[in-house]
């Protein structure tokens, strides 16, 4: 077979979702900052969930390296979301959340992970709409849109930031009606009798801004996961445009397959 | 309405996806780094795609700040794919291709965007399976199964990099019959006859190992889009365990939403 090196290589790791060879090169040299966040890895998976990691000093003793090179270390865990800050200490964090990629309102999701989800309202404003808005909502360039835009909770930890932009035709009352504690598609449901029926979502990843880490209380340029979406009711009618942040070390989402032939 | 401010704000970002406020916050500091990254970001706009970046001495010069915090706001620019490095100059960045989350190949969703999809051995190997692959793939623990991994190109740059897990029972002579430079799944179409069905994908933001950086060519620790896959032939039997890892600064992914009504 052409190409194909058949050499004896590393066994798999155990897990299937972690990367290949422990992340280390074949050829080329193992930053040092890699080599201990490999080994402070390890000890994570010693410690257990909730168990409180040694302090920085005595990290970098016991593996004979600068602080500084620790510090990078434990940054890196901290933004991937395998340690989190408790108080003064670092300790092991828990797996993040799974969330369906779904029509499902992120009260749905977050209640079926066993989790009390919650919003902080931030503001809930009329503008006139800017001209790419307007046409993703089918209203005028101009017309006036509700902007509402809230902290994600899950069991009172800040998770993530949502902006959602309705236009102000459609609910008019919105700003007396609504609850913003509460779920806006149920809102929607119940109060407007309109209902979520389809619609698109795009997911990327960015760095959290200033103005967003200090809202949802994460580092500042940590990854996060950052979905689009536009909602439509049966009719195909734009209901609302949306932009989720999600802590990129919190949140993972899945989506189900379908076979290819209906498309 | 109880809690909500209507005071006067700033009007809408033109675009609906960018951050509310420019990502500066209502209250407290704008770090340094930040105030001239928004600046370099507006000097993007007029640059506009392909367009060269004044040196970094010079930016430093032009926004009265130290050379270290122009590094710093250039950096963040690069991690979020805006501006990308050609050569020893700093250029501005085309969009993110965006890529739907379906059971379409790679090689079809880049095909869709106009770009000429390849992909580039890296090893295919096998290995005996860990547990919990096993049983992901249905195969009893110790089962041999093949492990495949390629670098994804799009227009020969290197995008992403795919980790294939399959059993060997179901694909025997995969190492002989394959050319590991093409599709996959048209292998498994037109010489197994086996159709992927459907599947389930979770999608996360992960750090870039150090390993995986030098494969695709990224700077070290860029934020990736890491997508865990497992495909099913039309009877429900697992033909693939697949890691996928794309450059969080080229990928977007889409997905369409249905009714909530089937769930």
């Amino acid at each position: 077979m052409a190409g194909v090196s058949r050499r004896e290589i590393p066994q798999l790791p155990e897990d299937s979702s972690a990367p290949i060879r422990d992340g280390v090169p074949e050829h080329g040299r193992v930053p040092k900052y890699y080599a201990v966040k490999a080994r402070v890895a390890a000890l994570l998976e010693e410690l257990g969930e909730g168990g409180a990691l040694p302090a920085e000093r005595e990290l970098a003793e016991r593996f004979g390296a600068a602080r500084e090179t620790v510090r990078q270390a434990l940054r890196e865990l901290l933004l991937e979301g395998r340690v989190r800050r408790r108080g003064r200490s670092t300790v092991v964090a828990g797996p993040k959340l799974t969330q369906p990629l779904s029509l499902d309102s992120y009260t749905e999701g977050i209640r079926r992970r066993g989790l009390r989800p919650g919003r902080t309202l931030i503001s809930l404003d009329r503008h006139p709409a800017p001209a790419k808005l307007a046409g993703e909502l089918g209203v005028a360039s101009g017309d006036p849109v509700w902007h509402l835009e809230r902290v994600l909770l899950a069991d009172d930890e800040r998770v993530g930031l949502e902006s959602t932009f309705t236009p102000v035709a459609l609910l008019p009352d919105l700003a007396d009606e609504f609850d913003p504690a509460t779920s806006f598609y149920r809102y929607l449901r119940e109060h407007k009798d309109l209902v979520c029926a389809g619609g698109e979502e795009r997911l990327e990843t960015v760095l959290a801004t200033p103005r967003e880490a200090l809202l949802i209380g994460t580092p500042p340029a940590l990854p996060m996961l950052l979905i689009h979406r536009l909602t439509r009711d049966p009719a195909g009618r734009p209901l609302e445009r949306v932009r989720t942040l999600y802590r990129g070390d919190r949140f993972s989402f899945t989506a189900t397959l379908k076979a290819v032939t209906d498309r």
